[in-house]
């Protein structure tokens, strides 16, 4: 179940992807809070960085910084995750994961599911909208994000 | 199946992560290899950078930079892939991993497999030997690096 602290971490989330469009770069943030503080904010810099893993949960995990262990964490991403930032999230042992839409990309809600990760899905329009709007102005970009791939 | 190759690639892996250990931290090295040309190598930046995302495989990709797919790629890694670094072999469509050890850690090449990739495992001592001996030096940082969790 959703609350409207979510809606307001996902509202932060958003303002991470659209200052990574600002930049020229995928609309994708991301904010990681733990115990209703935030902890670190993120978003997508493969066109900034020139890095393809950053994606933006992962950015938002480096931001964080090194940790013991990820109890109590929730992540907010404005887009469903993809298999590499869901992988990350089973490993790190993240309990609560957040998300602003699939409608984009689908994502692993089940996978994760599957393996016991509370899933929380928005379906934030604002996400939607910027996200749509990149894919249709950038389609070459988006698909190397993801290598092509909507679903492992 | 494993060839002379192979072996030469993970003897290129294992200089990675002992200079990792060198540097003080976790020896765990990769190389990305290409229709038979080293296209980047990385290792474990956990401790040099402060970055719970840089596992070796991981660093490796981001010093190979972008591309827009995998295809003809293999991927050495001195130790059995976690499920971030998993993840991210399928999310970009890796095809092969040569792997040098499952021993200090099992990691999920039974999972790997399921999604098609192929996974040889070299079974390697080095590997093992330089592997073994960090993690019964600092048990906590090996712990850290994988959140504690041998298995997903």
């Amino acid at each position: 179940m959703s609350t409207r602290f979510d809606q307001q971490m996902m509202d932060l989330a958003l303002q991470q992807a659209q200052k990574s469009y600002d930049e020229g770069g995928l609309p994708i943030g991301a904010v990681m809070v733990e115990d209703g503080a935030v902890i670190a904010t993120g978003h997508n810099r493969r066109v900034q960085q020139g890095d393809p893993t950053a994606h933006g949960e992962m950015d938002c995990l480096r931001q964080a910084g090194r940790r013991a262990d990820y109890k109590g964490v929730s992540l907010y991403t404005t887009l469903s995750p993809c298999m590499m930032c869901s992988g990350t999230i089973l490993q790190f042992g993240i309990p609560r994961v957040v998300i602003g839409e699939d409608v984009n990309f689908p994502g692993n809600m089940a996978f994760l599911r599957a393996h016991g990760v509370e899933v929380v899905l928005l379906d934030d329009e604002n996400c939607k909208a910027l996200m749509g709007r990149f894919i249709e102005e950038h389609p070459d970009i988006w698909n190397e994000d993801i290598a092509g791939r909507t679903q492992v």
